[in-house]
């Protein structure tokens, strides 16, 4: 692929990571608890990794750091592990409308069980409401989770004044950090959050490993049963390579996120400024600042995003029309139309996601492409009304 | 470490594996749900991948492999996926007395959650009691969990028998394979299996992949919610590199199990041959012909399994005392336990398990080593009688 700008849906293994992971697959492989040499150079390089990952969110004990095996399994071992735990407390549990389908599905299924599940609505530009969480938290409250930042128009959601809320309420917040783990620096000492997910590959590391944060002395039910792993909390024997390429790419990311950030900012606001001035009826989805760094979401009037990125398919453009984890089904964003957007202007969006890889050229491809597509295809569309299309023709 | 046999424990990834991994980490790193060409090349090797694994247990349709992230994880999901999805069938379970330390607390876990959990008794060599199983199978059995060797002492588990007896009675079987895949080759069509766990690491694939192979119109419930990936049944962005090295550790144990089998089960008998001749009062666990072809498992009086390791350690040489998913508990094992042994007989256990790199001159080197320490240890021993001693003493 010539222009990659699909980083929200996976990230490439930065070669440093990949580099550290080697030795770990035919060399040091051996199991941690076993109870020879090479078992505890398992052990010994698994709770480095710990440390790294730890230190990354700033977590004084690294014991706080649970490794599971995608971002997707932390959300579920905080969301059921926690309403497993928590239900002599409670029964009611409350999320937004624009979380990822992880959380969202996990708001069904404890529905299913048995538990109460409130949606906090968010505002036009996709960030909850803050007095609507407030009233929405009753004494049966056992847990709240909120995004970090939406994975899709990047809205970033006012995580500290929600832990705040929940720290008054006495009632546990959980956070899914991934889509904002690569630009966002995380401090869990600053921001009172109980349960934090974060992913491996959202950092340039493999896939394969995630881990989820616990507050000092909060609990989960474990999910998976077996051999007692991770303080009993995941069971399975370690994936040791993958957590060491966490645990470095973590390291990598610690030093790097502000310089990073920074770049990549510079970066999105020239693909949001050029496209919208250059595309008639364009829209920026999301908040024109509070958003991620490498998030760039657009709306065209009357063409369908699906349409965009099979164009651009042909071009050898990588890009997205929202969530790649929902991207085949046919539904509209959930997290667009919870911004209040129509199903059929939900339906023409553009997502480019940057990352660490992303040149200066790879936008200016993509600027330059974008004007040509949506002209190409709203040519094309019975929806384009006749003033717009006379425009198109006129310049031609 | 000089000598490794503890490929039970953890085994290395072959050279030919991680070579095949390796482009999928930082090239072709996409996400097989997005739209575009790097996301379709993700798919294709996805689903070559399954194939890969479905032809290794000789199952015609691919989509009935379902990825997960390790053999712990697809225990849950066959038991306790099963559980749920059949409870309205039945509350019954029936597991053995020598299953992996994952399946046995499943069976305490699935009686926490309100169902029936039996266990098959076994004999003294470990291997399960038919007549047994075929009494407790009751008309609210909904599901038979039976390892096809065990993990500790190795025996052969009537398998074939035994998915039979629950074909005859219209109970779903499901076997933990991971123990016997590198050495005993599997055939669902030859022998009607519903479910099998199957290990990437144990056919020298990396960590952080497994499977779990569910018979056409086998259902279980996910107990991971998300995105919907695998069917519906394990949610989760993929992980493409481990899952493309698990299909071609699927593919090269497929081609060489039968001779790999063979090499072990002369140097394991080597193994065998020589220590119980020159080690007074030692014994084997476990049966003396219907075992793992790599695994040798001693017992020897008077002395502590751990200290055999330990000495073992200062000599570079890795071996265990049993399960290492369970080797830092002081419990005695379990399996042991249930073939008769008391729990002094069981605390002096040694496990040797041989592997695809396992060289002559590495069961040259044990069989040579283990007299000296037994008789090293058993001359500090409390336990020794004075005849071992004089004898002992007479020979040096």
């Amino acid at each position: 692929m010539s222009v990659y700008l699909d980083y929200q849906a996976a990230k490439p293994v930065d070669k440093r990571v990949l580099e550290e992971m080697i030795p770990y697959f035919s060399e040091k492989f051996a199991n941690p608890s076993s109870l020879h040499a090479d078992g505890d150079i398992a052990t010994e390089i698994l709770e480095l990794s710990r440390k790294k990952v730890a230190d990354f969110i700033n977590t004084p004990d690294p014991s706080n750091i649970i490794f599971t095996s995608s971002a997707t399994e932390s959300n579920n071992l905080a969301l059921i592990g926690t309403a497993l735990n928590q239900k002599r407390k409670g029964n009611h549990v409350i999320i937004s409308e624009i979380e990822h389908i992880s959380i969202l599905n996990l708001g069904k299924h404890l529905e299913q069980q048995g538990f109460k599940v409130s949606r906090v609505p968010v505002d036009q530009y996709g960030i909850v409401k803050l007095d609507k969480l407030r009233k929405l938290i009753t004494d049966q409250t056992i847990l709240i989770s909120i995004t970090t930042a939406s994975n899709e128009i990047g809205s970033l959601q006012p995580i500290e004044e929600i832990a705040q809320i929940a720290t008054e309420k006495k009632v546990l917040f959980h956070t899914d950090a991934v889509a904002s783990e690569s630009t966002i620096p995380i401090d869990v000492q600053k921001i009172p959050i109980d349960l934090l997910t974060l992913s491996s590959n959202d950092i340039y590391g493999p896939k394969g490993a995630a881990a989820l944060y616990l507050k000092k002395n909060v609990r989960v039910n474990p999910i998976i049963i077996g051999g007692g792993q991770e303080r009993g909390m995941r069971s399975g024997s370690e994936n040791i390579p993958g957590i060491v390429g966490f645990g470095k790419a973590a390291e990598i990311m610690k030093m790097e996120i502000n310089s990073e950030a920074e770049r990549l900012k510079k970066l999105r606001d020239k693909a949001i400024k050029n496209i919208l001035e250059t595309v008639p009826k364009s829209h920026l989805n999301g908040h024109p600042t509070k958003r991620l760094p490498n998030n760039a979401h657009f709306r065209f009037d009357y063409i369908e995003g699906e349409s965009i990125i099979l164009s651009l398919k042909d071009e050898k453009i990588a890009a997205a029309t929202g969530s790649a984890c929902s991207s085949k089904t046919l539904e509209p964003s959930h997290t667009l139309i919870a911004t209040g957007l129509l199903h059929e202007e939900a339906h023409g969006s553009l997502l480019l996601s940057l990352g660490r890889f992303t040149k200066e050229a790879d936008i200016d491809k993509i600027v330059n492409f974008i004007p040509q597509v949506v002209k190409r295809l709203r040519l094309l569309s019975p929806l384009t009304p006749s003033d717009l299309l006379n425009q198109y023709k006129e310049v031609e």
